[in-house]
């Protein structure tokens, strides 16, 4: 292993950092297992790139077929793009019908961005204050989670996420008048539906319809990010959005969407990409490719067929129901198989995860203070694992 | 077919566009053809993603076997980054040792911005006439083949690519003193090592030294984008920059890396990254992935194995050779498999490529005026498939 580090360090940017005091290195993965070269067995409780399980066969068997057959670019005409299309849009409220795809959630809000400001003519963004959009230079600068060496643009705000008393609604307001005084027009809200970076804020239900109105009434429009939350993992709604009753006028997606295939979109109003696509041609040499679309189809399949929303929703329920009863949290949030679940501080986060870590269970942390763990595995989790996770977390809670 | 593009208005956003007058539809390919479902068989002379040839077996076999194993990230040690990197660092020069995986060369080119910037505490970019770097928000902007209605970034100069009678060197020395006295300083010089988009500039060779020297001088970095020109493509070198006897800052690199996978890169000097990297974190989701490195790493091998970079050096000297005697061509640019063909109008080059796709035969054009044939098949094209290719030229030229 250390090996393998120097290694790196020789190699690789040094951009790059390892999860965990003491890193993994899986060979193997299945389900919602992960193996190590050695036969160690870990619980993936932190994956959402693979939804319906590690190397799912049927969204491999897709991917292989495809690739042995085809694999072009969308200025050819492929069946492909459209049945995904028209699978994926059935997923939407009427109102969002027109899809676009890249290869990354960052260049899908990248792009929301881009279509925004033309639509619009404004070029203000408002984000929560620690958000993460993306590593593009435009994602970056509306990302506070990266940190203060990542300037913020001029012409972004941040709001406080909705958390226990803060207005939302009222904060957005706020903050589209802080840049109209500015003499910046408001373009665009963009919001992380689980607000997965801020610690996990998903309730009360509702909280994000007055936040969309506030933005729309100061001519700008509201993205819903689904990058992390998308894709069933909620159990209660297929989209993070829809748990809150408001329809987006964009919607970014990702990491789920082909199984860590790179495949990822953007879903908006047609008026939209009317004005903005007759205007200006996007082309991404890879995004919607065949082998995409046949491995986010293949993943689309597997969550439907496999009832993983339902899965979601059950044992996202039971992990919620055993944590709230340990008095080391102070609270869980989220829905689903997103989790967070807030602790006394992160410096005690920082020990469980990667006491768990050691205990063969991967999460990690999440919010400004990294106070809260961040618990997002496969939706395939079962009982077995699921009891497997509280049992490694209460061990190392009581190791401290 | 009209059913398809019928369907692509209802669900795709016009940003979408389609080759040809008569678009393609291909189903199935194979080394440098393309089949449709009629069975019609197009040789495919366009297509620089797929270098080792469409679906080519080994590539195919790496992908399927490592997604059936594993596919996580780069937050957790894996062999398959490393042994990538350490076979790709040694095609380039030892001064650019450190490597960064993206998913697209748009994320290369604006992971390479960043970097420019931060380090050189610049913002002025300056870039050729009719450029394409990408379509994330920083790289559109600095785009100007894009067209009119995608602004340029107010940082952002352009300098004539080197056509013949134009002294390079010099031209970003003007550019370098005109940011400056705009009080902005230059950040970064970023060129095609083809001008591709330009309509094609190879020569003469060494013409990249003196702009290199040029914007280094002005305390700029110079990047060598070879999303389009490298891997072998060119016959002479295997990376464009290489037959300029330049060694730069930064290189991109995207398509043909992974013979259609989705993923890019950037090679740096070790010193940039490391006064990037160690203050900010990049992290790609699926970039550098176990999957996209043995999609690579087989791309790699078989461009080795099969000799492709000398039969890109023979093939492109034979097409270069026939072309070049034929009455309607102005003038053959380009290396290897990258030839820029000058026509009369742009009218004409709009009439032989819809000709020469009626005929089978894929190319498309470049340049401001569309004057130019762009051709780069992949690079496996025998002599038969050449022979057509100028018999295919020859008939739609004559057609008129």
């Amino acid at each position: 292993m250390s090996d393998l580090i120097e290694r790196r360090r020789a190699l690789l940017s040094p951009s790059y950092r390892l999860f965990y005091d003491r890193p993994v290195q899986p060979v193997r993965g299945e389900g919602a297992w992960l193996y190590e070269a050695d036969g160690t067995r870990l619980l993936d409780a932190y994956n959402n790139v693979v939804p319906v399980g590690h190397c799912h066969p049927r969204v491999v068997a897709a991917m292989a077929a495809q690739s042995a057959l085809l694999n072009t670019h969308t200025r050819y005409l492929h069946q492909g793009i459209l049945d995904y299309s028209a699978a994926l849009l059935a997923k939407f409220p009427a109102a969002l019908a027109r899809a676009t795809f890249t290869c990354t959630g960052s260049e899908a809000n990248d792009l929301a961005i881009r279509v925004a400001r033309f639509v619009t003519g404004g070029t203000g963004i408002i984000v929560t204050g620690n958000a993460y959009h993306g590593v593009t230079g435009l994602t970056a600068e509306i990302s506070p989670s990266l940190g203060e060496t990542v300037a913020l643009g001029a012409h972004v705000r941040t709001v406080p996420a909705p958390a226990p008393g803060v207005a939302f609604g009222a904060e957005v307001a706020r903050a589209c008048a802080d840049l109209s005084r500015h003499g910046i027009k408001p373009a665009l809200l963009i919001v992380d539906t689980v607000f997965a970076s801020d610690g996990v804020f998903t309730d009360p239900a509702g909280v994000l319809a007055p936040a969309a109105a506030a933005i729309r009434a100061a001519g700008g429009l509201f993205l819903a990010d689904e990058v992390q939350p998308g894709f069933g993992r909620l159990g209660e709604a297929f989209w993070g959005f829809a748990r809150h009753g408001v329809v987006p006028d964009l919607v970014s997606m990702g990491k789920p969407m082909g199984n860590g295939y790179p495949v990822a979109g953007l879903v908006a109003r047609p008026e939209l990409m009317a004005e903005f696509g007759e205007k200006i041609r996007y082309f991404n040499t890879f995004g919607g490719n065949p082998v995409a679309m046949a491995a986010a189809r293949a993943t689309l399949e597997v969550i439907e067929a496999e009832g993983l929303q339902d899965n979601a929703l059950k044992m996202g329920a039971a992990l919620r129901a055993e944590l709230s009863a340990r008095t080391a949290v102070r609270a869980v949030r989220g829905a689903g198989l997103f989790l967070g679940v807030a602790l006394e501080s992160g410096a005690l986060a920082s020990r469980v995860v990667n006491r768990m870590r050691a205990l063969g269970v991967l999460i990690s942390t999440s919010g400004p203070a990294g106070d809260v763990l961040k618990i997002r595995p496969p939706l395939v989790l079962s009982e077995d694992q699921a009891a497997l996770l509280v049992a490694a977390f209460d061990k190392a809670v009581a190791d401290g």
